[in-house]
């Protein structure tokens, strides 16, 4: 019995998707999987004969579409998983802070980390944690829209802050190549929080970003909204 | 103990770089370093304070410059590593098939599998393997430049497949977002030479790919050929 652990990256928006599943019951699960490399990601499920479970969301993403809606299509157990705070009729499970999901031998268990939006979550399963856009390798999400606030996203990174030094970090961006860091590094090294930095300073920082909106925002919003079903084909 | 593994990614020219290290002794080695992302990995080097012991190729690169001098340059003790049938001034050490580095407990053996060029190597450490350009994820390098050769190509793939199923193989590109497979399923689903592919059938698929010239060949090839070393600063 083995974790099966794929992550998977999109070129365009610089995001992860992440799958996992257990070697022997082959159960498996998908975070934040996008439009764009859909047709990839079936592929893989299919080849390594993995019976989806959870097609899990971090939050409503702004700079790209999600798959959730399609894969579902394919793989009709599946179940769509968003934190609580969303409220999204699309979502088969709305998860709340402290819940857990079960994949074969493996649990995921969900964390709320609010704060780059109002209902980002974020998923620990074993020694990793997937962290959305809420903590980011040496950055942080922004804040400045979908209900974001740069006080609740210093208290969700400090909650993150408590794991264990060693447990790994995967956010759902780098723009750098970086595909993984440590709660340690972080602590150290994150430029936006890291050395101790205390809350007033965090938000300042935050609030200091220079930042143009996400291209792709005004699709991609309501297009999550909606768990990507306005971009499902007939096929 | 533990092995600390950082997959990391060049974006223009859809390369992985790798950087391992023993976490007790921090002692570090660098496989297939980019040019363009040597401040982002030297910074990671610094920060996690590794005692770089070798800066690693599996060939002389056609699509992107080396890191490896001025690697080097900053990490004064670490030596570069090339497969000994590229007989080049610039490495400190021309490794041959079986041979072995040492970094902390760990080891790292090298194979040599020609064929994308005739001095491509590939390198084991514990359950992955590094392949370089010779076997990539549902695909394998070129073989019309540098020495290269379908045949040893087909051997050399042949001979990676010899290791256990489970093995996990990370490449020095992927167009797709692909990060790692593995040996079972690059036996099974690679599309050049998976499902039992024979010499032939081999040979005549690499013929057919339709290729243009890497964009920085003529640039990337004669630096490569020095480890980079032209293209150092006076700093």
């Amino acid at each position: 019995m083995s974790l099966i652990f794929r992550p998977l990256f999109e070129k365009e928006s610089s995001t992860y998707t992440y799958l996992l599943a257990d070697s022997d019951t082959k159960e498996a699960v998908i975070i934040d999987a996008v439009d764009e490399t859909q047709q990839r990601d079936i592929g893989l499920i299919e080849e390594l004969g993995l019976d989806l479970k959870y097609i899990i969301e971090t939050h409503v993403h702004a700079d790209h579409i999600t798959s959730s809606c399609p894969l579902k299509q394919k793989f009709k157990n599946a179940k769509i998983v968003l934190g609580a705070a969303n409220s999204m009729a699309c979502a088969d499970i709305l998860i709340k802070d402290g819940e857990r999901l079960q994949f074969g031998t493996y649990s995921i268990n969900a964390i709320e980390t609010p704060g780059h939006t109002s209902g980002c979550m974020s998923f620990v399963c074993e020694d990793r944690i997937f962290t959305g856009d809420a903590l980011l390798i040496r950055s942080c999400g922004r804040c400045d829209f979908q209900g974001g606030s740069a006080e609740k996203l210093f208290n969700s990174i400090q909650k993150i802050f408590t794991l264990a030094d060693k447990v790994l970090v995967y956010p759902a961006h780098d723009y750098g190549g970086r595909t993984v860091s440590t709660i340690w590094e972080e602590k150290q090294f994150n430029e936006m929080i890291g050395g101790g930095v205390d809350k007033d300073e965090f938000v300042g920082r935050v609030n200091a970003m220079v930042l143009s909106l996400p291209k792709k925002i005004h699709v991609a919003v309501p297009a999550n909204q909606v768990c990507g079903s306005n971009i499902l084909s007939d096929g």
